[in-house]
């Protein structure tokens, strides 16, 4: 019997890896990458593809979404900005943060999954390390679950599912090992494209989660820092 | 003193030409126009520009919403499929839907308005008319505006505001020839760009509209139909 089909926002980073083999196990893959001016573009378009390969997408599509560059205030998109380094105990909204970029993807899955008749949207946030991000909250995937409930047509029925959402990072690594996800694929440095910086947010939230894990990451990294637990 | 700034989703039809019209008695305005694929998306390109410079617009973006054609499932967007001819009284969702468009395009108002700091989003749907669509109605946009608090910064207080949605057609001819909305700069049409069709759903509801105000709409039609009330 041929599975359901799940949209998943795969960006190509770990997260969203690990989240793609999770909904691999149900479901029909339909991948979707969005490029919206960050700075590691290409380098995460790369990861995306390999990984669709990988696990034998049935469908995968790419959108642009360069109005979210064009819209600014952010230091992911707006290069005149410097990219924050690792401070993983401040507070506050990163500079990193696009405003409101998660309902501008969400928005772009459900358009696609309503025409395709696919089931679920899965989406790789992380509540934990992301609480800077409004958007990234379990009360923020609710409300819009409710949003997407109401605003699709009656015939449509789209969950969507954070199935990563509460978990640390070291728990992601240790349920992508057991799944098989191809770590050695993924790309999460916000910084550069050719190997990982080791300093930006991203990858120090990275390094801490296969550290804690006991597991060695499979990316070379031009800088990994030591972590005292 | 400065007003505060709002958000206007200007299409460049006459619902969101009333709506610019009442959002700029109180608000400083930052016009928003999205290209989606639609057929007639430089006479509404054209209609908006003309409309914001008429009421002197502070701000204004136009946005690529290219993905939404590249998803397709609408007549609107995807042009193997015909504009279904008018016929007001049938019920279902008209072949001109293009899945969940309303909260694309809101979400990129949100993420505008946040970087701008707006008070405000004006949208100029209309339940009435477009009760087929499951994103115009108020309950979806209840939704929405709720998604918006809890995804936003704490600092940001943004309201989405549907002045016209439960307006009559007739209705808001009458406000807007109140406040002297430019209805000789819009463009309503779905099926030409020269001249009104006056056949499609869109040219005969507005038809209607200005028929049952007992107002001459200032456009130049095709074919002008007489409807019996």
């Amino acid at each position: 019997m041929m599975k359901p089909a799940a949209v998943v926002l795969l960006s190509g980073g770990m997260d969203s890896c690990v989240t793609t083999a999770i909904a691999g196990q149900r479901h029909s893959l339909a991948l979707l990458h969005l490029n919206y001016g960050q700075r590691t573009e290409a380098r995460e378009l790369q990861a995306f593809n390999a990984i669709a390969d990988y696990v034998r997408a049935e469908r995968r599509l790419v959108i642009s979404m360069d109005h979210l560059s064009k819209i600014g205030g952010s230091s992911l998109t707006d290069h005149s900005m410097p990219v924050t380094e690792a401070n993983l105990g401040r507070e506050g909204i990163p500079t990193s943060y696009v405003p409101f970029r998660n309902a501008n993807m969400l928005s772009v899955a459900v358009s696609w999954a309503e025409v395709i008749q696919a089931s679920a949207i899965f989406v790789g946030a992380v509540e934990e390390d992301s609480s800077g991000y409004p958007d990234c909250r379990r009360d923020f995937f609710d409300a819009f679950g409710k949003v997407v409930r109401i605003g699709t047509k009656p015939s449509t029925n789209i969950e969507i599912v954070t199935p990563v959402i509460e978990m640390s990072k070291a728990e992601i690594v240790l349920s992508g090992t057991s799944l098989g996800a191809p770590f050695h694929l993924t790309w999460s440095c916000y910084q550069r494209e050719d190997v990982a910086c080791g300093m930006c947010d991203s990858c120090a939230l990275r390094l801490r989660g296969f550290e804690l894990a006991g597991i060695q990451d499979p990316l070379p990294y031009a800088h990994r820092p030591q972590y005292t637990h």
